[in-house]
């Protein structure tokens, strides 16, 4: 027996029109890619994505067609958010830090029919435009006259002169609130990218969700930063979420090193953020050198890889920030799970505190987890057992764009990542799957080394990736950048590790770097460390190694 | 073109599963019908709900079969809230305040298979029995074999017996989401009650809105008390949206007096609660009487009337409550509206602050509204313009049970409310439709008159309505219960009235009662004092009113 309630769709238009109504003054605040800083509110944004949709139905974007972007955090983009899905079209959000080739890639792969570009990004839309037959119309965000001109290959529209056109009379179209809304690629390390399709509905869901006090917990009252860049994931769907609830929102465009962090959170008021712990590290590095401390954060979630407990400390402890780990992916919109504290643990000491919160955290409602082992078996919620993390729920992937299969075992989305998961839910990511180091049969998580080390004063950043072994098939190594000013032998740093994990996890080499590689999001690129590295131990003679052994 | 996310449905289920997996140690207490109080866990709480979904199984319910209750707050009523749903078959909650003429209708209308009572009604059960030829299993909620003990009419099956002889191994089944979930029947006061069938997506989007940090903000540190009755709409979706988030949830059985309640907030920690404002302004009184405060108590959400002013400022003022209005009805699931401050109104004075907190609020996400006049034109967000309040959204009844046509206009729901909306969009109820004082042909607004008369020290309640009068049409009579130990006489309320109304709107008569009649859910009965007093001006001699005019 059905109910008797209204059938109405979960839309991206409604958080839009919610905004425009209830929250027409509050501020929309960007940093422009030629650095000044643009301000307007939600009402004018509103009026400008009507626009900017009546502008996109001008070029022939209908209902389905894909519209890419290559753009920074800021005002044009979020336009382009909401104009783009809230037509019907689908918002493809490329990652400009993607190798041309792979670019090339997806926006075939994508058949994107219009680019929208930052200026920044012109040399990469040339290097690219030739081998993308597909794109009609190049937009570039932009007011001035003079980055439009025609290049050879280039004669990019005017995305000022677009909108100028039109005026901002558009009703949002309704639809099945299935339909696809955005297409985000994973930065897949190895084969070719793969395309998630998200939906309105997903991507509703997913805004409350993240929405909810102990996720990001927004409110008209907040003023939010995503660090996270919004060609990543939609930028955790924070752009989404601010709609709804009214925060005040604050996008960083370009520069995302701690200084300017800083005083943009500080100018502005941001009491909330979201990002990869490397942005955390270098605004605590900022504020340590200035000897700052936030005036209005409250607290922020950090996702994307983990973040060190010793980081963790420092922004509670020293900072007065509530830092609430997340984990997602791009298959996971990518809420998957929010690291707050549960009431029982308001009486432990801070540093017990800091410890429950350095762990992934427990799934948010709306998605579900479980561990298996490499027989598909359900493990235990024990907080020890290992396994291959499963998920499923409202807004995680059931497969690709265009890929034939769909992506699940059993009706659950394999994560590629080995975790445990405890008696309160709170799960912890031991290591990725391809990741975790396989030595002698048994598993080392790389995580749980580089989080080790980073206890360490003399260490800023390390990775840990494993490399071949002629005994024991693979064995670990350290890489080390050090603190600017500290000084550290390999010899030191094994015997501090000595003393935190089992003696058999001890890397076999540690080498000094001046920088780890970092991908398009912020995250090491253990591919490359691998590429480079994974032949020391094998090419050295064996008798410099004394075999593990897993007694210790 | 349709997204690639996974199909899931919406369902209560998942929202106890989630609290038994993530919170599972989180507590459930509840005031029980003999007076003790009853300890157990979400954990215990997914048990029992699942050994009764068995238990009912057993007596032939099966999906779509109504399972009605007539119970208190207690663990028991909320084990059938989700094991009824969570089967997929609909949960009929009755009001026990209801006339049994009224009752028995409601029990044939919506052809209940099962009655789950409490002790307290069983003479209320026994009175209509013999008229419910539907009702195959009378369960009554206790583990006291001797309540059970059959009586002439009626014998009735012991709830823990039904429980004994299952164990908790149930899968909650899958199903489509727009199944009905729940019914709950508006106690209209004209025709026969109209039942509102609720479904399992309202009902999991409904607790998602409830639960953000504007709204309730319910979070796991939180411990929520719904003193609203689990029997009106759905205790107002708290015991779904304490399972979502893992609130300490505090069920407060049959005491609702302000001593019995506030002894239990005191003791359970009780972070947040929500009621209409008879409650409040109750439990005001014993605080004020024992020189007490509220230790944990931070924030309420207020609803099914208006709140006066001072009230809110007593609250917010002297005992640090924050005080949320709403505003919704039974075909509002009941969520409409929540008037937390914006912003911009964190400078204001206290005073402002309360006034505007003192509206019924600003639309949640998922809810539209607008005003229109009786042609059915939309009016202006001017927050002047006044006009019947037309609701639209996720959560919004399109028709009731078993009725043909549905209940909307031009796919808007009536509400019967009159009211304006402002520029940030607070609506404020200006009158129910019905309760408007039409004087010839202007409309006084019988709120408003309540409102300014509850700042008079002397008024501890006040109720207008309109009478009839041989030259308006209609005129305003007051009735006013006086604070206990104040004297207070008719020439010195008009004097305080007249400078806070227009002179034409201040009352022909006013009347001093012991009390007002309150409906079942703690609201004034104007139909009674309408019918009682409708013709004391008429009886009178024309020459003792003084014609009102609108020109004061």
């Amino acid at each position: 027996m059905l109910g008797s309630m209204m059938e109405r769709p979960l839309l991206i238009s409604a958080l839009l029109e919610h905004a425009e109504r209830q929250f027409g003054d509050t501020e929309v605040v960007s940093r422009e890619t030629n650095g000044g800083l643009h301000r307007y509110t939600f009402r004018d944004l509103a009026s400008r994505a009507r626009r900017l949709a009546r502008g996109l139905a001008g070029l022939g974007v209908v209902h389905g067609t894909r519209v890419a972007t290559l753009a920074w955090n800021n005002h044009r983009h979020i336009e382009a958010y909401f104009a783009v899905s809230g037509s019907g079209a689908v918002l493809h959000t490329c990652n400009p830090r993607l190798h041309p080739d792979q670019l090339a890639y997806i926006l075939n792969h994508a058949e994107d029919e219009v680019l929208l570009f930052d200026s920044t990004f012109r040399p990469l839309v040339e290097a690219v435009a030739a081998r993308c037959p597909t794109i009609r119309h190049y937009v570039l965000l932009s007011d001035d006259p003079v980055q439009a001109d025609p290049g050879e290959l280039l004669q990019p529209s005017l995305y000022e002169e677009l909108l100028a056109v039109c005026d901002d009379r558009f009703a949002w179209p309704e639809f099945d609130e299935r339909t696809a809304s955005s297409l985000c690629y994973t930065s897949g390390t190895t084969g070719n990218p793969k395309g998630v399709l998200y939906t309105h509905r997903s991507t509703v869901l997913h805004s409350m969700a993240l929405s909810l006090p102990d996720t990001l917990s927004l409110s008209a009252h907040d003023c939010v930063l995503p660090v996270v860049p919004m060609f990543h994931v939609n930028a955790w769907g924070i752009p989404y979420a601010a709609a709804m609830n009214g925060c005040k929102l604050v996008l960083p465009g370009p520069r995302l090193d701690g200084a300017s962090l800083f005083e943009l959170m500080e100018s502005e008021g941001v009491t909330c953020s979201a990002g990869v712990p490397t942005i955390w590290l270098s605004l605590m590095q900022h504020m340590e050198r200035q000897g700052a401390k936030p005036s209005t954060m409250k607290r922020t979630v950090v996702g994307g890889a983990a973040m060190p407990e010793s980081l963790i400390r420092a922004f509670t402890e020293r900072f007065g920030v509530e830092v609430r780990h997340a984990w997602g992916m791009t298959e996971t919109s990518p809420l998957g799970t929010q690291g707050s504290l549960l009431a029982k643990h308001a009486q432990l000491p801070s540093a017990q505190q800091c410890a429950q919160r350095a762990k992934q955290g427990r799934a948010v409602f709306g998605v579900e987890m479980q561990i298996v082992d490499g027989d598909g078996k359900v493990l235990p919620r024990d907080g020890k057992s290992m396994g291959e993390l499963m998920v499923r729920g409202l807004w995680i992937a059931a497969g690709y764009y265009k890929a034939e299969a769909n992506a699940l075992r059993d009706g659950w989305f394999p994560t590629g990542d080995i975790a445990t998961i405890d008696a309160d839910g709170y799960m912890q990511i031991t290591d990725r799957a391809k990741d975790v180091i396989k030595s002698g049969g048994e598993w080392i998580s790389s995580i749980d080394l580089e989080n080790a080390a980073a206890g360490h004063p003399a260490v800023l950043m390390s990775a840990v990736i494993g490399v071949r072994h002629p005994k024991w098939d693979e064995r670990p190594l350290m890489c080390i950048v050090k603190r600017p000013g500290h000084a550290l032998e390999k010899q030191e740093i094994l015997t501090y590790l000595a003393g935190k994990v089992a003696k058999w996890w001890l890397p076999d080499e540690v080498i000094f770097l001046d920088q780890l590689p970092l991908g398009g999001t912020g995250k090491v690129q253990k591919t490359d460390l691998r590429r480079q590295y994974s032949d020391v131990l094998v090419a050295r003679q064996p008798e410099s190694h004394a075999a593990p052994t897993k007694s210790a």
